[in-house]
């Protein structure tokens, strides 16, 4: 069985669908990699009964119970008396985590509200986590035998404490003896039919292995999640399926884990010493803005020329008219003319053109929403490619995005000079 | 009490920490639309006994149970089952989704795998909800007075059921007697710990009106709700609340609901029918994304020079080399520049030019990671803001971005020439 874990996540915006609730997800990614499962995620409303029997209910049923939310200085915020009487146990006044919170106050320069001071009560028994960004301490209580850590609601908050804090004190408390280890494998160009055909009997493989596949609109992502006791196992069996998956969806996938596709790009560029510069109509500047999300870029990326009217694309691709005209903005001619031009006015190696209509308005029976010419212009090479992209604005935008990435890691990839 | 509802959503994957469960959030935020309060969020694994206890305590507990996931056609997907049992009815099997499902694989040119066909079975007195994107069918189940609601996970396929089947079956069904409506007001350039202290009464209000305030890195959302039988007194509240929080926010509110900074100025531009140029550098291309999300902005949007490296703001904004060296490439001097500039170059009513550094590298004592130069250039006038932004490489690009769009708002309303 192992180790279990309830996550209970308290607050009225959450019933009422105003915040997305990350922090049950969070709690969960983190609580598996230390090798304990989640068994369940409840979201409460603020309402003392409610509170105070969800939290005997979980400590019942799990060895862990993470509360998020409900620690803040206003008289709503209920948990720290929820968990007293839950438990049966006195709210103590703490010291050092008063201290704490009026110097949280004082550096800001400002003044403590009164009210701050109830965050300061800490139920007997327990350790308290002090704030690094807010003011609402973190609590870790020990009940007999099992755990209950209560945490600020705040996202931020919430994560460093839970990284700093309660990872370190969960792993030495349990000692969990199983191991669940993900690996992500990230895929691009193919739809997500293909992959699932591809990978059919591998995506049902089941026992101490777990197979997930999620698509995204510009990406797929094939998570492979093994539980065992024995490391070493459970890297050679993700290792195994790994290799099984690579051989099958060979260049389509671009990378793993946590990487994006412009890291790797990024990396790519860096590693063949190349430079990069930019032309782009329909993304509108999302590909650059993707390109310099990446800390160092500054060492390959030189300058985009976010051309969207026709009068830029003239003026500063020095594209003709005459171009334009016969072939229009939208077309193989112009995107491939956008490459060459902007890698020889800004003198990089390579040169991207995007040209292609976003939607909703624009679109043609000839020249339909979606579709979108990408261009990519090296020295010795220059090449153009079609896509016709379905979706909504956005999605387009994403989608030509990550096509233009990915052409240009598959060029990078093999002998491009 | 009014109406009230459970959300169950179920799949390892969630409870692994693999995936942001959305759909619990997206089915909470309609279902309060039309006066349906949720009680309780609950997200459990692919466990039978769970699932089936699950749904017998949730409609002991709620009105109203909506489930999601586990409707896939593959054996680890055992909600279906595990609702027969719940309510002790047989699964028959019903034509009509048969059909729908085969046409499904038909009108894709695939061929149906035979497991599709046990989607086909449906909880006896069920309604089945035909899905248009996906093969899974969703479930509207009457039992005993109350309505269990089954709908597939994966997001786009809930959210269309959602809207199209569900809200309308269960308003017709409960008549629900309570209005909840929200309002959410927009505001930017005025840290959270202000907001609290300009709104403290306010954010205080409670009854039948709750208050939250939501941070963001770029901006604070306030939100209204109240709930009453009266559709009259509901507007009113709001009303009378919203005028008072305009009173003391005064211009640091940017917008109301849905809307976005990017729409507003997009809207204030083609009102003043003015045009627009950008030229971005540490921001790389993200404030023109953001501008060109918008809907029909290439009425105003012209175009944008991402000029990353130093020689590229040389070469393509005219910005003097010896500037560059004297005052270094951020500094107000080279925005200016670079908002005049790409103005003048463009042909564009208004240019905005934005230099400074988005770390994690190239801060300097003197000039700090965070430091960002923003300038507005029109025809009689030109301004410059120096801000110091706080946070990693993406939130400070957010960030900028957000001063960038706030300045040229704030000079739209008032009476730019």
């Amino acid at each position: 069985m192992g180790i279990s874990a309830h996550v209970i996540c308290i607050g009225n915006e959450i019933m009422l669908g105003h915040i997305n609730n990350t922090n049950a997800q969070y709690a969960s990614k983190n609580l598996a990699s230390i090798g304990i499962r989640t068994s369940e995620h409840l979201s409460i409303q603020d309402d003392p009964d409610t509170i105070i029997s969800s939290i005997r209910n979980s400590l019942r049923a799990a060895d862990i119970v993470i509360l998020s939310g409900g620690l803040g200085p206003t008289v709503d915020d209920i948990t720290l008396d929820c968990i007293g009487k839950s438990l049966e146990r006195k709210l103590l006044y703490n010291n050092k985590v008063a201290e704490h919170i009026k110097k949280h106050f004082k550096k800001r320069g400002l003044v403590m509200p009164r009210n701050n001071l109830r965050q300061a009560l800490v139920p007997k028994g327990a350790i308290p986590i002090l704030n690094n960004i807010g003011s609402a301490p973190g609590l870790l209580i020990p009940v007999h035998g099992k755990i209950l850590v209560a945490l600020p609601g705040v996202p931020f908050e919430l994560y460093e404490m839970f990284k700093k804090n309660v990872l370190p004190y969960l792993k030495k408390r349990f000692h969990p003896d199983k191991i669940i280890k993900s690996r992500v494998i990230k895929i691009t160009g193919l739809p997500e039919s293909k992959v699932n055909e591809k990978l059919e009997d591998i995506l049902k493989l089941s026992g101490n292995v777990e197979m997930g596949i999620y698509p995204h609109p510009e990406e797929i992502t094939v998570k492979i999640t093994v539980t065992d006791k024995n490391k070493n196992k459970v890297n050679a069996i993700i290792k195994k399926i790994e290799k099984k998956i690579r051989l099958r969806l060979k260049d389509y996938i671009f990378g793993y884990d946590d990487e994006s596709l412009e890291e790797v790009v990024g990396r790519l560029l860096t590693k063949k010493k190349k430079t990069l510069s930019v032309a782009e109509s329909c993304t509108g500047g999302l590909l650059s803005d993707r390109i310099t999300g990446v800390s160092g870029s500054s060492n390959y990326f030189q300058m985009a020329a976010i051309t969207y009217s026709n009068a830029s694309k003239n003026k500063f691709l020095a594209i003709p008219v005459e171009i334009i005209n016969k072939h229009g903005a939208v077309s193989g001619q112009v995107a491939s003319l956008m490459a060459k031009n902007i890698r020889l006015l800004a003198k990089t190696d390579i040169g991207i053109g995007i040209s292609g209509i976003a939607g909703p308005r624009g679109g043609t029976k000839k020249k339909p929403i979606g579709l979108v010419y990408i261009s990519m212009s090296a020295k010795k090479k220059t090449i153009c490619r079609k896509f016709l992209f379905l979706g909504q604005r956005d999605i387009i935008k994403r989608k030509a995005s990550q096509a233009a990435l990915n052409l240009l890691r598959k060029e990078l990839c093999s002998a491009l000079s």
